[in-house]
């Protein structure tokens, strides 16, 4: 189903042999808990990349840290790859064995082991989901923002440092994550932090790990900030003549200090695909999805605030949504936009880009890609957490059509030098993976990926953990 | 008249040689500003700690990034210690020289290099002060946040971590930094971000640098978010009748949600020091000193909700400042509260506390410890960013009284226990330095803070950058 990866994205394959003494170690332990069944195997060796490779060797289904250090152990006695796996929702080929190993999968470590209401925070091991998350704390009256749009696991999204559409408001797990319990390359399990909300002690080994995509150990443990849910809380969708008016209108409203809690562009092909796969009857044109939180005046006044500005810029036909299932559909329209673009064109892949510019560059670097793209030829889907500075197109490929690929590939590289030019990066919320490594040199430069480095052979000796990813060792 | 370094905060004093060949080069390349003049090392060998130590050899004067690297290039070549200075109002030992070395000067690095208002982001040179930089954007209506006190660095804040009054809304350095230029070990110059306000590209260097105590790098550059200066502010001073009452008020007002903007406590010792300093006539009795930020309606909102909370808590007389100097007047004199403690006592030192704990456990921390306080018969003043649930004893000693040191030191480390056994932080903003290596290991842990010296190891492996600090290797 996947294409073979592009070997220009891949300095070296060398596949490490993976011993069966070691398998037989993880079996004698695990029992069925550790599977080397095909099937098993394929499912753990691809993400929602459109690259493939060699399935894992083994896949590990942990249900305690134990578990996942004494996996790690017998996988740093033999110096084999270990690839965390949450539930299979990256998008840079992140879960991909390209050096053979093993999978562990913490998807059954999903118990959420800490609710401190009282101080907004809990502890989840990492296999919890963001949505089961919610759904465990509604009880108390609060939530956890941060929505990447799949269904992601905690520890999924503290390895790549995700965000999604709360983030203009509620930040990133960068901003959110308090600390983590991470299972390291000689595996030994550690703490990086406390639940206080803020510390300056020693060195923030919680933000070294965030982003990390597996590179420096098994995160078993995550500890998040949650919010108390709003008072009021009221969507918008807001259609307007050019996606350009809709981007000024978000520039505006960032800039004004709007604390505006979700702003989603949708462009108008997008909104066509939605319409189609979730029964909908939208304008197809360009739009902004919005949502504000706070008290019913605040929320008032954002609103009016907003509108007016949208209106400037000939935004019309605001439509609101008060009630929580009004709020739900379009959400849900939101959230199935990937998959509503996937199945408009049968087969395809998507290749995503991810770049996110500072917010008063976002005109400049979407619509010269806009221009681009729709020259191209290929079809695509834009959604962007405009409010960040932050989209996503999706070139939608045929996998097996080399050409397609290059023309894809070919706009993304040309995106993302348009948005380090701008003074941008070229992921905001997906992370490095395979697809981006060459383009993080030319965003850090030699010397700071060469740091990233020093700290990966420091840390993991054995370049054992995830190892190809984010650079080439 | 700063005290001898207790030999118990020390694994051990090895001070390296400096050798005259090193300080020849130097002075040949920085001649007058590279001084070696007692008065000058003296004033750069020391901070705002008790502590004391021999000074260094020499200090730099830097002008440019290329400064800085010439300098620190030099040292390596020499294995010779490097503490970057700001203006010295560090807290915990970080300026001192106990290995020997040289001191690198930034505060000739006072340039505002870019003002992006139409990003919200600025960049300066690491020797800015907060006022300075605050003065330099005010014509755009933009302002910087973070206000630990004393008027620091951007280097010195991002370096310590540092946080404030303003942190309970805005966050820490460790939210607020997007991007550093450093000076590595090695005397190269990387950049750990861009001006994109959120990014998933490979690790996180910038926050491993924000926190690190000058002990991975010298920060020569610091990009900044800024935030539109609120349409309307208000500040509140409501008196309690007990410690309890206030703190009680303030844990109900985080707990809803209020986006206060500040809210610090200051106990009747504080008051009346700070009545005495500053020739006010506040009330002796526990105090809470509020702001709040937003459009007027929004800060309505938020000083009704809170006014009501601190009522049912017997809190009173609230009083409020409405005008721009009247607000001054109020925040001088909190700022000031750290001099005024000291000038109560003639000759003394404080030895000052920093833990934080989750919001819930903030009365639990901090009542116990003012009863042991109390009970110990040394003076103390007692403020706190308690919206955080981080507070500062600091603890009034004759310098020279054996006794007495070692008294608070034990009143610090009973309340360090406290606070971890809480699930806090020994130290909330001031960083570990010298003072709390003891406690850090006890905090994080054998296995995390071993990861630190491991990152350490592999990016200074000379040791020469601010040695000795945060953990012995």
């Amino acid at each position: 189903m996947n294409a073979a990866l592009p070997t220009h994205l891949l300095p070296e394959i060398a596949q490490r042999e993976t011993p069966s003494a070691l398998i037989d170690a993880l079996k004698a332990r695990f029992a069925e808990r550790c599977s080397t069944a095909l099937v098993v195997r394929e499912q753990h060796g691809r993400d929602e990349s459109s690259f493939a490779a060699p399935p894992p060797a083994a896949v590990v289904f942990a249900q305690s840290t134990a578990d996942v250090a004494y996996a790690v152990k017998l996988a740093a006695e033999y110096s084999v790859p270990v690839i965390p796996f949450g539930v299979g929702t990256s998008l840079e080929g992140h879960l991909l064995a390209i050096q053979g190993g093993i999978s562990i999968d913490v998807s059954r470590m999903n118990r959420v082991l800490q609710i401190n209401a009282e101080d907004l925070t809990v502890t989840v091991q990492a296999g919890v989901t963001r949505k089961q998350l919610n759904e465990e704390v509604k009880h108390t009256g609060l939530f956890f923002p941060i929505d990447p749009g799949a269904d992601a696991t905690l520890g999924g999204m503290s390895a790549t440092r995700a965000s999604g559409t709360n983030a203009v408001r509620y930040g990133t797990m960068r901003e959110n994550v308090l600390a983590l319990e991470v299972v390291t390359a000689s595996g030994d399990t550690i703490r990086t932090g406390t639940r206080a909300k803020k510390s300056a002690a020693g060195y923030d080994l919680t933000r070294l790990m965030v982003g990390s995509e597996g590179t420096l150990g098994v995160i078993t443990e995550v500890t998040v900030k949650l919010y108390p849910l709003p008072e009021a809380i009221s969507a918008a969708v807001c259609f307007f003549p050019s996606i350009e008016a809709a981007v000024r209108t978000t520039i505006e409203v960032i800039q004004m200090g709007v604390p505006i809690a979700r702003v989603e562009l949708i462009d108008h092909n997008t909104v066509r695909m939605v319409n189609k796969h979730s029964k909908l009857n939208l304008r197809e044109e360009p739009m902004l999805l919005m949502e504000f939180h706070g008290t019913p005046g605040g929320v008032k006044e954002q609103a009016e605030l907003v509108q007016e500005l949208a209106s400037a810029h000939g935004g019309n036909a605001f439509e609101w949504a008060s009630t929580p299932e009004e709020r739900t559909r379009l959400w849900t329209a939101r959230h199935n936009a990937y998959f509503a673009a996937i199945q408009s064109k049968p087969g395809c892949r998507a290749i995503s880009t991810d770049t996110c510019v500072p917010i008063s560059r976002l005109a400049d670097c979407l619509l010269e890609s806009v221009t681009q793209a729709d020259a191209s030829g290929i079809p695509y889907f834009l959604v962007g957490h405009v409010g960040d500075g932050n989209f996503h197109f999706g070139y939608l490929i045929d996998p097996d059509n080399a050409q397609e690929r290059a023309v894809a590939e070919d706009l993304n590289h040309k995106l993302v030098n348009r948005a380090l030019r701008l003074e941008g990066t070229c992921t905001g919320e997906h992370g490095v993976g395979l697809h981006k490594m060459d383009f993080l040199l030319t965003e850090a430069g030699d010397g700071a990926v060469e740091m990233m480095r020093t700290i990966k052979r420091a840390l993991d000796p054995k370049d054992i953990m995830n190892p190809g990813k984010i650079f080439s060792l």
